[in-house]
């Protein structure tokens, strides 16, 4: 199984995941455990993310680096930079 | 609408949303906006929770308080710090 | 030892913490090392604010929501919405 | 102004600005108003640590890509996966 089956995997279980949350929402369920299971969910996210950038960092920025294009490997780290500082926003 | 529809419609939101993000995945999308999208999920997530904590404060959290059950308002006061701390790590 | 005393014990010892960072920078040392001792510091913080969150719902916020003003009981629920919103952001 | 001088500079100004908070928290100031500044606090260590990889992806890591070094190579790549796996945490 490569990466991408790896993170389709993963997203298609936090759509089942989320699916659940909206249910329970549905059927009025207490506050706080609709709270815990987005929290849950986000958590999951957070891991498909962090493997993203892990395959993404031994990929198209191993290439980028090791290459000739200046340009090209300013842009592969400050993508990096970029979504490292989403990260603590989200 | 009520807050539990208002909730309803967003958790389905994020639910189109999601499955934009795995559609990128499945069609090899560059993994720093499959990231970004996922942040945006994660965003959306948050201010859903924020929004669910609002109505519960307005609703049991108020209640509980107003009442007579010492362990009831121990538990709901308990519950909103357990949410606070998690969500400062997710 | 009181809330606050018990915080002012937290805060210190993040400060002691937070001046050891500055050191490894003034030294340096490795940056990824220097990154987790932040992360670290962080995470203090945010057991610091969550201890801070618990002491003011049995306190000012049991009061406000067991007292008549009606305008100061949206006010304390709002703030901890803020607070919560928030935290999902930093 | 090198990036080590830079990042010194900001952690020192999060250094006085914990001082701030530890003087609200001494002279008794409102719950929710010292939250609000170790909030601010966090954000920006947050911006801190995200400059302090951004100088060390230029550096460190760009020179372990291009090195010949297979395992110094793994070693800087799974440290960035990691710090950003934290940043999600706290």
């Amino acid at each position: 199984m490569d990466g991408n089956e790896n993170t389709l995997r993963r997203l298609r279980t936090v759509e089942g995941h989320l699916k659940g949350v909206i249910r329970m929402v549905e059927q009025g369920e207490y506050c706080i455990d609709v709270i815990r299971q987005i929290q849950a969910v986000e958590a999951a996210l957070n891991k498909t993310s962090t493997q993203i950038l892990e395959n993404h960092l031994n990929s198209c920025v191993t290439t980028a680096i090791k290459g000739n294009n200046a340009k090209e490997r300013e842009r592969v780290l400050r993508e990096i930079t970029e979504v490292f500082d989403m990260s603590t926003k989200v």
